[in-house]
């Protein structure tokens, strides 16, 4: 083993990925083989004298770990797009690297997102359980029986149907910039977006993009939930974006609108949703993540509510997705081992003046 | 009521929609109140001396109703697309004029189509039942938990994506054209279609519209099962297309692909799929029509397939939808009684040479 860097992977993340660090004659992998997650102690103890670790979401990368890897320790590669499971100030202080996973799940979660919207406002919660339960029979056809708003524009076939639909955005990077390309399609007219500062540029482009579109406007929180058919949730997560969606935001949303958060769980305030739904302020919601998840059992406000749909946090769970998540991890550790620019890496550079 | 003309509703079809016949000075309604399906009773009653009667779909217009109804009855409208309900031949043979309500609808109809590629794709009918049944916590994280196959093309960031991806359509009316046009923003990059006749010219038109795309070609039904990503059937019911995908066409098809029909249940064989989904001779289905509906037990096969997402046909609720085809069907029954044009009418003169 000696003049070989090791590299812990804490669990087993497809051959593909593994393959790409085991082609390295450099390096020595050490894997934990079952399909779990490694336990901290088996982590603990194999990453003494580590160069690298790959980590998945949810595993804490701290000052134990740091410090029980030691000062061989060179790059912390988290095969996810956050990583707010990695003490960075930590690693910028100890000189380690931070490799992560962006842009690769951008079109998987943008596909679940238009999903989501569209399972929302036509009923599928309630549809869904009708056929599985055996009850097709039993809801004979009518003209408005499980009718939902239309989250698309019908064109001049059908006078009844509006002729302006606005898509509000609740953060405005990648994944909101590919589910509104998708949204175009569906005749979206208009876009409202948030951002925290001038965004007009970006306004100027996305309009020259789509000539369909009406208009493309940055937007306060108030603008955004009283002028949008359709609030996607995009933000990151953490504290300032904790509950953006409350009461207050829900009360000003339209009630024909739906909302859809494949974001963070933090930024929706379940109590105000379920609320909302009951109430109807709003029509109804899709989400790939809840507050407090994966702890959310059957009598969780928002699982109670017919008008929610929720799916396990699945956004990014597309074979091809993933693989790309995992050889994307895979050669981060590897680049940081070696020293080598990394395909996508977290800039430290901040924390490095508080040190 | 002398000298106005008689118009039988024989169901509430919205206030906007009963509004266009009540407006009309010469035309006395009438209409069954209540929120159900006319009694045949009721309407075969009614029907005498009417000039115009609109139903909805599923209500046979028979030889029965026809002479219930006598010489006045100048038009029948159908609030559907479809008008196998109508005894097409005898409405031709008695200078009856038929008015249907297409075109309303394929905005809706080629929504919950793409929504249902989607779903069966992403594994939505196996995991939404997880978080329902407060299972959610009991399914932790793993790289490749609940992966589907990826109906988008994800880009230059995943390098193990695929770059190609083929939309095959059982049928390229309106809806199949309106959902292709969805696609486009997801990535497709090929089409392949069925048509009755040489379809060279159609080719070129989506080829021109659609830069992105490289391929667009009119293939055998066998072609296009081997060649598709996804499958979508959306052709007419009726005998023609009666078990139009069966063992032979599923077979035939990728084990990663996925099968969608918005169409007409009859058009796919449900023990052919059920076994199907069960051998994995495929990905998944997606439903919003099953043979037999409504008469779908818990117990049918495809109930019972974890991969098979089913849907109460709801491709046309939604509420702008409902309402524009509500209307449409009142102004083709003013229309047909006054002797005017309709919106839609069904061309019965192919049926004239036969009496």
């Amino acid at each position: 083993m000696s003049g070989k860097s090791k590299v812990v992977v804490i669990r087993h993340i497809g051959d593909e990925a593994l393959g790409i660090i085991q082609a390295n004659p450099n390096i020595d992998l050490v894997l934990w083989k079952e399909d779990t997650q490694a336990p901290r102690s088996w982590i603990l103890e194999n990453i003494k004298g580590a160069s690298g670790i790959l980590v998945v979401m949810g595993e804490p990368v701290t000052r134990e770990l740091v410090d029980a890897a030691g000062p061989s320790l060179k790059v912390v590669s988290t095969m996810s797009v956050g990583y707010e499971h990695v003490d960075q100030p930590l690693l910028a202080q100890h000189k380690i690297r931070l490799g992560f996973t962006p842009d690769v799940l951008t079109e998987a979660v943008a596909d679940i997102t238009v999903m989501l919207a569209f399972m929302a406002s036509r009923n599928v919660g309630e549809t869904l359980v009708i056929v599985q339960e055996g009850k097709w029979s039993t809801v004979p056809w009518s003209p408005f029986l499980f009718t939902g708003p239309q989250l698309s524009i019908s064109g001049p076939s059908n006078p009844s149907a509006r002729t302006r639909l606005t898509a509000g955005f609740l953060g405005f990077g990648r994944i909101a910039q590919a589910t509104l390309h998708r949204l175009i399609a569906f005749g979206v007219t208009d876009v409202l977006f948030t951002a925290r500062s001038d965004s007009s540029k970006v306004s100027q482009e996305i309009l020259d993009k789509y000539p369909t579109l009406h208009s493309v406007k940055q937007a306060s929180n108030d603008e955004l939930a009283a002028g949008s058919d359709v609030v996607f949730v995009l933000t990151p997560g953490g504290k300032e974006t904790y509950h953006l969606v409350g009461e207050e935001f829900l009360k000003k949303m339209k009630s024909n609108a739906v909302l859809v958060n494949t974001a963070r769980g933090t930024c929706v305030d379940s109590d105000a949703l379920a609320k909302a739904l009951k109430e109807k302020w709003i029509w109804a919601a899709g989400l790939d993540v809840v507050e407090g998840e994966p702890n959310i059992s059957a009598d969780h406000p928002l699982v109670k509510e017919p008008r929610a749909v929720i799916l396990p946090h699945i956004g990014s769970a597309t074979t091809e997705t993933r693989v790309g998540m995992a050889t994307r991890a895979a050669r981060n550790v590897v680049a940081g081992v070696l020293g080598e620019k990394m395909e996508a890496e977290v800039d430290l550079s901040r924390f490095k003046s508080t040190v």
